[in-house]
């Protein structure tokens, strides 16, 4: 039987993915993918990433991708991709995902930056979004 | 003679820092203290840092040091106190601050999360500000 | 009222932290020390770190401690003292612990073991704990 | 004429890569495939990692790839796989490798860990060694 | 109209890149291909990066590029390839490069080392060069 | 006895830290002051890093100083000190110190290039050296 913070979890990953269902999909896949290795990895992203942390006040949802967003690119690590889709989703616009990356410039270089434009440009492109306008 | 990006980045950064005086001195002293073994270093970062990305479009100022907060974060720099007072001085509120370096425990771990809330805790209690209420 | 996971964190920590009061103190002072801007920190601490993952079964306490030490040398984080403390009461000895910080040089070069082992050097005076004999 | 050293390493190298060929190889690959432009880097790795380091006293074996699991995982680099098989052939169950990484969640965060999931997940099944129970 | 500094920053560029037209295509590229989500990025890399930095005196072109790809090497991140290629363009030997790379071995660890003689390796193949002797 | 390695390993040391005895002593300490609890440190600093490492051919010791401050600004590991020290024995120059510093802010962002101008300045200061001219 799930528990309480595992329904909270669900929901909160329903709200954040809706309308793409792509992204549900994958942050699910994150911890199913894992089920023979780490059986319990679905219930702490469900339970503790979404139940406890996504659900938290304080930030709102676009606060919250954006953040999230900003510590991948400074972390080098790959994983943008779903978390650009989700923002999209909670109505980040492409300029202000894009704008997230090129503000970090000064902070942790050029390098982290291209490879987050390069995810970034790509997610953009599958679901047919496109940026505004160009800050020049 | 200051270049226009030179004067452009000094209007960024005195809109970012008011109406707190700290804040603006905290940003130029970056630079100036360094006059004698990097002469270059407070035009590059009024120049580059506030002229060029600031100054760019498509984030407004709160989602700038929201996302700078972040990234520092993650990197566990040091230097996180001087853009928590920035992040006030833009109108984040202590909520928010706090709901971003929470938000980023399932990303960055805890000891990263821990560093930087003993930094914001300090400045919070220095600008005098208070959190208002309590998620749980 | 206490959620099951919280008990079962508290218990783990107990477990993990006789017979040295210190570190069972030092452990909750994490979240509680910030208790004001953060106030789920404790619970999460609590419930996530302690009552699900280090409650797990898979590895015995000590790996788990030899464990987190080895990701903290190589993140560079400075909260080291706490788990050396937590290492010496599950029973890893001051060789296996300095054991640790001396094989990961090959990993991680010797600037982050030599800040590790400085922590590590003073912990063992503060707890009146030698080191047994000498790998040469 | 090889050195003492070098002997003790190719002794400890043997030790920890039997009884599967491939590590052993995996590891000998690692500075022959650069023998062009860094002809000293087999001498480097057998000397000084194998010789000096592999072969300390203060941890055993078990412990030894334990601990450099960690830490890769900590830095996010992608060369886990050939330890994952190492700790396979000094006696660690994919229990304690999974269990391991799962472990490292609270202190690096879901990504890092994800990374190293797939990596071990993959080797686990080149290995056809299996996962024995399931913590939930 | 190009600014002052853009004109600096490519003339810079071209002085890095001659007789190798591939490597000022390369750095080019890096803003070019993001001309539709970040069209302001080719403008900072040419100014900021090129026309300030590049361009500041304090040390030679061999220094200047040995330095960046020591900084890359220690971050681990991806785009070393097209700053080997840069290295050779102003004079750094293959040996120099491979030099570098051997040399952060005590402060990177193997790890990072390893990827880094890997990228070199392959340039070193794509360009003709060869490695003059060998250090044993 | 003292091995082979280990007598290179000592000349290599003396011959990077003449003139300044405080160089050598630094440098030294580094693995004595850990004598009670990694009694092996001394050695393998002695034989691996500067028997081995240091003394191999490819670069001259200005480049390969440059190459070790340049690790440890994108690192952000705090012994950078010793090595800017190391730096001036070996005819780097404060303005080549400070460039190398300045020319990594496009890689590793401003906060990391702060921290080692901090350290860089602090030994000037220390060691009476002066820089020369000013680029602007």
């Amino acid at each position: 039987m799930a528990s309480e913070r595992f329904q909270q979890g669900m929901e909160k990953l329903k709200e954040l993915t809706v309308p793409t269902a792509d992204s549900f999909t994958g942050h699910m896949e994150v911890g199913d993918s894992f089920k023979d290795i780490a059986p319990d990895l679905t219930r702490m992203v469900v339970e503790f990433a979404f139940g406890d942390v996504y659900s938290r006040e304080g930030l709102d949802n676009k606060q919250k991708v954006l953040t999230t967003i900003s510590a991948l690119v400074a972390q080098g690590t790959p994983q943008i991709g779903m978390h650009v889709i989700t923002g999209l989703n909670v109505g980040l616009t492409p300029d202000e995902i894009a704008g997230c990356i090129m503000h970090l410039i000064p902070y942790v270089g050029f390098p982290r930056a291209l490879n987050a434009l390069k995810v970034a440009q790509e997610v953009f492109a599958e679901q047919g979004v496109a940026i505004s306008g160009s800050p020049n």
